[in-house]
């Protein structure tokens, strides 16, 4: 399986970036949530000057297999429409980039349609979808590893354009399903409190989608291995997002976590490497079910609560200005030492 | 007394504007509190292609009388000094008026201090501090309308330099206690739910604090009306508010509330026009006892909870971003009219 060097950010500059922290011209602590990711990106880039350069989102678009069971309200095609969509600059994702100054990247991960040759997409088609996982695998370990290494290098890529903070999102309609299921296998938590309503299902579709989800736990004869339930469940866009998270911890970038999907894609990639969620930055907590939940399985504070479930990592794209926040905090705002105001408390 | 003209936004607009929201190229509340937000902003502006024109940020600094009874943890020379900072540029509010390209006016409204001439400070000084109100009225009645006066002829600026969406902040060491004297007295909840530790009081100073408010309110004489309660309790800097947002009020223009203090501000303003919180964006709430309680009390949903306590307007200025989305998606998005994209949910 693709390796990845991710190692812990060295605590030996801490002490440092908190002194820092602590006499910049408030009291101890005021200025909150922002201290918290100011300490985080300064460890992360080992330095008590952070900057935050040439921002990126990567939205990974792929179809399901197990949209053929119903657990989707939406069509399928809105994949394939909404990639192009986002291709063509009118979809939520694309105000946010361009209010926030992110240069976007859309990957075609594994999408049911043939994007024409000049629509800009990042071809990385693994399959036109993967296979109904109520039966079967959704991919092979062959298929994984490809999505591995593709996200990995679409990363790589940023790397070296000079990007240090990169954000994820995915389009595929039904991917809440595995999502759930990931939820469920990695964590513990009884699947009926990780299955919610998706693009909107009313309590009804809710319960048949937890029966169908249900079903396909119980058919599965794996060893539980992250692997092996990775592959068994997980979809093209969710595992090149894990490859991309990844990369991105080996190569010390800030990673923006969005919302229920891709906290499930951190997930499973901590559980591959635990280290990769030092690089993480919890955005947006959504209303699907089950996603409070798992952050307060993973101790993560999520920035922001706006009630946001569209995908397309927008609850990522809208947590940044907070970032940035914190950044110019630690640059720009004075010390005691450098003014004349009495540290007060 | 000083008179506003402010109106309920005309509903005739609304159903328009909900009508567009909904058909953008998402499920229906698919972008939670960013439809919210543009709605009301819409709503003000009665067009359904609203715009933040010229953001401005007021800072009101003001002393007050009640700190030589100790219910604050920080020395009254933090005031000046701080207030001398922002001037100077290097505090937690200028480079969130930065990043965010907002102007920053800071009004002395009445601090102790003698700022030199080129401070760049907007004198409005009505006195070196209120009186101490435990024992008789922070200010006069004619000093009331002199802060209504004030406040507002500053944000009529404002308005006249094209400003459309006006912040306020504040600094006064001490003034947590009004605020929570003029929680209680407006909401009618007790004193004790009311009062907090302002800038970093142990339990012990929280006790000593609450005593001294229970007495001040005993010591009371008045008649309970707005006007008397303002004047009895207020500070210079929270009376100029109230003064600055109803006149953005009058003028349609957004406010954007801050934490604990500003919201007392707008709640003491809606008790003369309750029409001003159809104007009012609720930022941040903060972790001072009370605002939370408050905050339900008004109705109002904060946009962001990230622990902060500075004051100064900082939490105003981090949910600005948010309010810039919401317009944006509300102008950039595309409807299911002008794209292929098939209507899902």
């Amino acid at each position: 399986m693709k390796r990845f060097n991710i190692t812990k950010p060295d605590d030996a500059i801490r002490e440092e970036i908190v002194c820092k922290i602590n006499n910049l011209t408030k009291p101890k602590g005021a200025l909150g949530r922002l201290e918290d990711i100011a300490l985080q990106v300064a460890m992360i880039q080992q330095t008590t000057s952070p900057a935050l350069k040439n921002p990126q989102h990567i939205v990974f678009a792929a179809d399901h297999g197990i949209a053929d069971e119903g657990v989707s309200l939406s069509p399928k095609e809105v994949t394939w429409q909404q990639t192009l969509h986002f291709l063509k600059g009118g979809g939520g994702v694309n105000f946010l980039c361009k209010q926030h100054g992110f240069a976007l990247k859309v990957v075609d991960a594994g999408v049911d349609y043939d994007f024409p040759a000049d629509s800009g997409v990042i071809d990385r088609k693994v399959r036109k979808g993967t296979a109904n996982f109520l039966h079967g695998p959704a991919m092979t370990k062959t298929e994984m590893e490809q999505c591995l290494e593709h996200g990995a290098a679409i990363v790589r890529d940023s790397f070296n354009e000079g990007c240090n903070i990169v954000s994820f999102g995915e389009m595929g309609i039904g991917n809440t399903s595995p999502s759930s299921v990931w939820m469920s296998s990695f964590t513990g938590i009884p699947l009926e409190h990780c299955v919610g309503a998706g693009s909107g299902l009313d309590s009804e579709g809710v319960r048949r989608k937890y029966a169908i989800l249900k079903k396909a736990m119980e058919n599965y004869p794996g060893n539980n291995t992250p692997p092996d339930l990775i592959s068994r469940f997980g979809g093209f866009e969710m595992v090149m997002a894990i490859g991309g998270m990844l990369q991105a911890a080996e190569q010390k970038m800030i990673i923006l976590v969005d919302g229920f999907i891709m906290t499930n894609c951190i997930l499973a990639a901590s559980k591959l490497y635990p280290q990769v969620q030092d690089y993480a930055i919890f955005a947006h907590q959504g209303d699907e079910t089950g996603h409070k939940r798992l952050l307060e399985h993973m101790k993560a504070e999520p920035l922001l609560n706006l009630g946001l479930r569209l995908g397309e990592g927008t609850g990522a794209l809208c947590a940044y200005p907070i970032v940035d926040s914190a950044v110019r905090m630690i640059n720009e705002m004075d010390s005691f030492q450098e003014t004349r105001v009495t540290k007060y408390f």
